[in-house]
């Protein structure tokens, strides 16, 4: 099959079109033909060296697919050659950046029918990191207030979304103008300027000095650190970038705080409860198909230039989802 | 009345015996002639320096208390004067190194029948902090392996015994042979002797390289950063002592982990909910009276005695709970 390859860590241009040996199919294992996959921050730190442990190269990235089912492992009965899937390859195997991707089924839902596979392929492993954080680690209840940073982001624009569902007060972070207008018609109560603004004195005043029960960091480095001093009494935070802060603590204890790490690749790399991913994106598929939730696709661009993909991603001023296409 | 008076910050000398104002009950207090308060790590830290925030001074120390009721404020009636009681004292308010002590009802609970006043004092402070963490944060659940660090101090008996009653299998620390021998009578599964062992390399080993799905630590500094070692996939840390660990997600992250960090001042200092401590008292009550849980007092000291109380806590190597008797 024809796939982009990485072939060394280093540089976008170490992503190449090779020919590769189809994927082999465990029993757990549905085959997908990839329709269209997309970009997440995971792809370039994973290209650009060692991360979370080295990999055997030539190896393929691409960690969203939306596609349709080719073959099907012994296990992977409740599904049907010819399905249209949408999912989250798994972090530790290859990728969707090719022809065919190998996917755990349980991890796998049908594709949003009002959807077709470009809108699609920008929401599993985007929607199940908005979900985990703020539904499984947070546990946000309605009228809570809850700062999520980089609301027009990947993760950020669904978790907004996911918030205001469920009834939630948002406060978000945008710092250009159609960035802070997506924001706005996403739903996001406050959306702070961050470029013009101290997010952190305006979240104590948006909250009468009090915090937030709930902060969601998808942004990392200092906006982690700061966001530390946004979190209330009894409060969480959870944050999606590695980060090596000293102030956690610091700045945690004494409010009796709670800090969620979530890395979305648990399931999937360690093999612990997948079907929780699977249980995830059907619900988030009712949700779109009810016209509740909705993808926003930034840029579509094609599986020949993913280097210059990555290199957008790389920016951290993409809007919504850089969705690539395979096929079609 | 006569109270043992923190006359500044600095050595334990600057505790002195004083004449003070009786305390002036607020509409939700109770006042509470004190018969035995009890030593905390918390004790040291306030009367060192600054800690949490400056103190008006003269002030009183002291976090436990059992006791019997003086005098009811306006909104405490539920209680009786002449009631025997315990509770923790608001750690942001004069203590019970004194003849009287005022308290939030809401936080206070009858003294377990078949304790003496000087075995009740060991337990309101320790056992609401081992309580709040395992249940209240990490969640434990039987079948669990919990990591508890020093199962022979003073919150660390409390919670090997909370532990082993749910059903968990405790794992815990211990560097003397008289607290190697406490922990196993308390019922812990594994005592490790951190001073002849790698606790990190043992935990491994107990638990098949998974880690544990709860690590309690009571002890701070590299033990916590070690710790964080100790935690498995999907896993929980709660620490009661202050770091400035640049670690956290660096071992944390993969795992998909969480921190707690627990303060029970909260609920007294802020106002925040402190029903909830009264709430857990009263159950602690219910299990020491049907002799399912008990304090264990190390040593009982004078009130007069209070410096060198500071002094032997602050080694970190007293066993179970001081406790300070103040009358009779």
């Amino acid at each position: 099959m024809r796939a982009m390859v990485m072939t060394a860590y280093g540089a976008p241009e170490v992503l190449q079109f090779r020919e590769m040996p189809e994927p082999v199919l465990r029993d757990d294992d549905v085959l997908i033909e990839v329709h269209a996959t997309a970009m997440n921050p995971i792809d370039y730190k994973v290209r650009a060296k060692p991360y979370g442990g080295p990999r055997d190269l030539p190896c393929i990235l691409g960690f969203d697919v939306s596609g349709v089912i080719r073959a099907l492992g012994r296990n992977a009965r409740h599904l049907k050659v010819g399905d249209s899937v949408f999912a989250s390859p798994s972090l530790a195997r290859n990728g969707a950046d090719a022809e065919l991707v190998a996917v755990d089924w349980r991890t796998v839902a049908h594709t949003p029918r009002t959807l077709d596979h470009v809108n699609a392929a920008a929401l599993p492993l985007a929607v199940l990191t908005a979900w985990e954080s703020l539904h499984k680690r947070a546990g946000i209840h309605p009228g809570q207030t809850v700062l999520i940073h980089a609301g027009a982001g990947g993760v950020g624009h669904l978790a907004v979304q996911l918030a205001k569902l469920h009834g939630c007060r948002v406060i978000t972070t945008a710092g250009m103008p159609e960035t802070i207008d997506l924001c706005r018609e996403l739903g996001a109560d406050v959306v702070i300027n961050h470029t013009k603004e101290d997010f952190v004195k305006r979240v104590s005043e948006e909250t009468a000095t009090a915090g937030c029960p709930v902060v969601f960091d998808t942004v990392g480095g200092e906006v982690f650190d700061r966001s530390l001093e946004c979190v209330g009494l009894n409060g969480r935070i959870v944050t999606i970038v590695y980060n090596e802060s000293a102030k956690i603590v610091p700045l945690l204890f004494r409010k009796n705080a709670t800090l969620h790490c979530e890395f979305m690749g648990v399931p999937t790399v360690y093999g612990v409860n997948p079907e929780s991913q699977g249980e995830i994106l059907r619900t988030v598929a009712e949700l779109v198909d009810a016209g509740r939730l909705a993808p926003h696709v930034g840029k579509v661009m094609e599986l020949k230039d993913l280097p210059q993909a990555h290199r957008e991603q790389e920016t951290g001023r993409t809007i919504g989802k850089t969705v690539v296409r395979v096929k079609g």
